[in-house]
């Protein structure tokens, strides 16, 4: 193991240091993460301005976040490890399962308190002030992935950042819960609603997460996406977002949450004053073998 | 290097996103960071609930710390990360010189603007309200550690925790820079004054650090110790600490900076009604050939 010139037993020692009454998972973690942080340490030979510089930067996150804005996950997300874990959980339901709809991250923006509104309503209760944006009519169906059954009284709750890149809680400018809601899919599990098609936006690069972005000489742009989360009892949540295949940082999204079979194609909707673009997306879901439902 | 089921070409992307402008040297820690942050990840197949745990933790730890406490700091102790790199600081200065006084971390309680005091004054400005404490008389000498010459206007810094455990600025009933005070070494390169004997105090377990602590079922103390800088023109300054012989934490230090070369011994003071404890300790400086004094 210790194929280098520093203290030998000092990792050991410090991983040793765990008392008996430790939780076997929390011990499996820390001693898995003192030891990369440890090697992380010697392989580069980390010198006490560079630590500290890190250590400052870790704190500085901590103090930008608050009930609106979690700035330490912001810093994970752009380091892609939001992805990557998003990912290890979907390999793990995949390999239990067979082909669900893919997930994707949460993202920071997310609201537990959105309220329901009805098939058919539209989420664009504030229209972008400066005339931009294209309505668009999104409708699926969520269904059992295996069966192919379709799901009544699901509930998917989707969100999305106005034209200007901002979502409704950084914008004082649009009404509480703009550009977000809940919706019960009907007798044949389907849901309905009219939205903005999504456009790119940076995310917030005032802290540390757009620090390191710009010490990597990375830009800081989400493809345009929609968030979802679809739940229904008797199956696993899916959190996921949706990208639209026109967009030109899809394969170099800042936080690496885009993955082929979530890209998505707006097309033409004739007839409806409403919307001029239409999105059929349908959800896949998997039982919950643990539920009683 | 993937020997895992997950995406094999993740991380690699990540690293790779970063553009032509980055500082090589930030290039490597950043992917090197990343490569043991996803590693990690893989390895445990960490779940969203443990990373977003993790998150919380460290945007706590920032909201915590202020001017007069750094608790990402302190989080880093506990898993021994400050003392590993003061480990690699010194192993690198060791290879460059030869055996200068052993380094030890700064720990989260220096105050830089600590005063200067005379020769022989002593540094307990307030006394221990329980009538606890011994009083030692500390001396020695600064030489360059090669030639052993004195050296004349080095300056000596010192701070230690009262006998309740606290720092002064952790204690408003401790007088302002109580316990801490600034030497300049006399024309045989010598200082002295009088301190406490240190005795062994927990670090603050109130925040992110100490419930980490918790969980690894470890306790919060350190071994009595009294902190040192030292500084002399021309010479690198070193920072240490120096610890107890008979303190019963010297084996688990909680935050894992004890050396065997920074152990000492409080002898016996005859016929001083100041102190009945001395303690000689001499610090060998290296020249700092950078420098041009």
């Amino acid at each position: 193991m210790a194929s280098h010139r520093f203290n030998p037993t000092f990792t050991d020692n410090v991983i040793s240091a765990m008392g008996k009454n430790v939780n076997p998972r929390f011990r499996q973690l820390m001693a898995s993460l003192i030891r990369h942080v440890h090697d992380f340490a010697r392989e580069n030979e980390l010198t006490v301005d560079e630590w500290m510089a890190g250590v400052q930067l870790m704190n500085w996150a901590g103090q930008m976040s608050d009930a609106k804005r979690n700035e330490g996950q912001l810093v994970c997300d752009v380091i892609g490890l939001e992805s990557l874990v998003d990912e290890i959980t979907f390999k793990l339901a995949d390999e239990a399962a067979d082909a669900p709809t893919a997930t994707a991250i949460l993202g920071p923006f997310f609201r537990p308190d959105t309220p329901f509104r009805a098939n058919g309503e539209t989420i664009v209760r504030t229209a972008p002030t400066d005339g931009s944006g294209e309505t668009a009519y999104m409708t699926g169906q969520v269904v059992d992935f295996a069966t192919k059954k379709p799901l009544v009284d699901a509930v998917v709750e989707v969100w999305q950042a106005s034209t200007n890149g901002l979502y409704e809680q950084q914008d004082p400018g649009q009404e509480e819960f703009n550009l977000r809601g809940k919706f019960r899919t009907d007798v044949e599990g389907r849901y309905s609603f009219y939205c903005l098609r999504p456009t790119p936006y940076p995310v917030p690069d005032d802290g540390p997460a757009g620090k390191l972005l710009k010490l990597m000489d990375r830009h800081p742009f989400r493809p345009a996406h929609i968030h979802i989360i679809a739940t229904c009892d008797g199956y696993k949540p899916l959190t996921t977002q949706i990208f639209d295949r026109k967009d030109p940082y899809l394969t170099n999204d800042s936080v690496f949450a885009v993955k082929d079979s979530l890209i998505v194609d707006f097309v033409e909707r004739k007839g409806d004053p409403q919307a001029g673009l239409e999105l059929t997306y349908d959800v896949k879901l998997v039982p919950d073998k643990t539920s009683k439902a």
